[in-house]
Parts: structure tokens; sequence; C-alpha cells
């Protein structure tokens, strides 16, 4: 796993996909989310297939920051230094999502990176598209239906319109959808 | 070129991409809009790239109708038999186009089956990725800004929100773009 500052277009003769990826509703960190993995999943029996030298895939997980603090219950805040332990708390975690992907890829032997960034998940993947240049996108959806998706908002719908490079949304597959389809 | 007919799943080991290509609005048949050039190149050198045997494309293109004939200005429709003809004529026009794709497959070493079909293209393209089940649907996109879009439609963004499947959109770059950009 490198800091984001070494996604450096050095290696532009691969073609790159870049991967939103993120933690489980359900079953919380480090277990990925259902959809994550069914994108994930997909680029590697679909695209990569036997071709592993020919692909460098770019592992993106965006954190929400919890300004209230409030979903952190068991926490107690009562010095500076509890904020940044907190702070560290959410790093490790989502560096253990990160784990997953980046394990998975390198017992295939395909060539990846791994970060991770605060903020509006739709915002700071675009943003990290601009930034990065990957030749693909490929983000994981809940296929929710247009009632659920009012309130829920989609990730990919904003990606697809707005970041600067080609976007595939995959769905989960129905077998894989929780009672809650708002869930994971 | 297979007859439609043909298009089955019985090479289910191969990734399967279905390519969404139409003539030129500038030069007419037997030329590609630039978009659909575009959206091959892409396909072949990002995600075909050297593993050739690992994909198989699946050529579409829609026609479509011409109700009233105003649009053939040299032709005097005097029989049935002339509206035949011209029926025969756009076939043939579409074939060439077809043909400029399947040889080019061809030639890099890439298997593909190549069809025309009459109608409105969006939904045409969807009800065909019903039927065919492509893994991957790639489009050419004009790249139009949405006052332009407004009067021109995209079939690039129904297919995004219609399609059975993972569709990915190819915009045409900057520097291939026509002084009007609504043409090709």
């Amino acid at each position: 796993m490198a800091a984001a500052t070494s996604v450096e277009r050095v290696d532009s003769e691969m073609t790159r996909i870049m991967l939103g990826v993120n933690e489980s509703s359900m079953k919380g960190y480090p277990n990925a989310s259902i959809s994550s993995k069914s994108a994930f999943e997909w680029t590697l029996n679909k695209i990569i297939r036997s071709n592993t030298s020919g692909f460098k895939l770019l592992f993106l997980h965006v954190q929400v920051p919890d300004e209230d603090g409030f979903d952190d219950v068991d926490s107690i805040y009562a010095s500076p230094e509890d904020f940044r332990d907190a702070k560290r708390k959410d790093k490790i975690e989502g560096t253990h999502l990160l784990e997953y992907f980046v394990k998975r890829s390198h017992d295939i032997g395909v060539a990846c990176e791994a970060w991770i960034k605060k903020g509006d998940p739709k915002e700071v993947i675009c943003h990290e598209v601009k930034r990065v240049k990957p030749d693909l996108l490929v983000v994981g959806n809940r296929g929710l239906g247009p009632f659920q998706r009012v309130f829920v908002g989609t990730v990919s719908e904003f990606c697809v319109k707005h970041c600067e490079c080609p976007v595939v949304t995959i769905k989960r597959s129905a077998e894989e959808t929780p009672q809650d389809p708002v869930d994971d």
C-alpha cells in the first residue's frame, strides 16, 4: 500500500482502474460492502482475466468525517489527544478494509495501490479521478429502486455524471441483496 | 459477420463486450462516427490489450427507419419494388459500416460478431442487451454540454440508466470534436 502522492502516471503503459471501496454497513469494518466486492470481482473476472500484468488497480476508500462524534459511542473525549486517537482508529480501520483488496490483488499478481481520504465520497472520488487520471473508474451500486434512491442518493450516479474518466457501475446481484436493500 | 440469431452464450468463458456503432453524420456511410471509433479504440487499447483471445466483440448498428423517405433524395418510388430496393440499399450501407469494425477486429485477432437492427437506437440497444446478455456495453458519446443535450438527446445516458448490464460511456476527445459538436 503506497501513499497517495506516489500515484503517478509513470505506469502509463498499464490500464489503470480505480475502484471506490467502502465498508459493510451491516458488519462494519474491516468487512467490505457487498457492492465493493462485486465491483472488484467483476473487474478481476471480466476485465483483467489472465492478463494480470496489463492492469494496475487503484483502491480508494473515502471515510465520511464524523462531525459530532456520536458515532463512536465507546469513546470519551477529554483532551485533544483523544480526538487524535479517534482519528487514528478510523485510519486503522480503513487500512484493514483496504488490506482485503490489496492482499487479494497481490495473491492474483495484479499491481495495486490503495489509499484513504476523508470527505463526501462522491466529491472525493471525482476529485481523485481528476488528480490520478485513471483509465476507468469502477464503482459498486446497491441497485436501489427509484423510491429508495430518493432518500439514500447514489454515489455511482454522481460519478457517472461528473467524473472526468469513463465510469462503469456494477450492481449487486439479486441473490446478494440483503433483506433491506439500503444495507451494505 | 454472423446473423443475430447465432449470438448465443456458448462462448461464456470469454468476456463479451457489445459496442453500439453508428455512421458519421458528416461523411455518411460507410464512415463510422468519431464517437463510435473512439469507443472501439478505447476498448481495444484499455480493456482487450494483448489478451485478444479473452474477449469477443459484438457490434450492433441500429438504423433509424426513414418513415417519409425524404432522406433518400435521389430515389423515385414508382412501385413497391422501389421501396424494397431502398431497404436493400440501407442494409448494404450498414453492412459496409460494420465491415470496418469487423475487419479491424479480425486483423488484430479478436473474435467478433456484427449485426444491424432497425428502430430507435436507445430502445433497440437495451433490447439487444436483454437478449444477448453481454458482460459490458460500450457506447460512444459526443460529449455535448447540457444545452446541446436538450435538443439532441443522448443514447448513452438512456443506456446507462436502462440497460441490464454494466455500461461504459466513452467521450470523444476534445481535439476530435468537429466545429459543431452535434455533428458526427
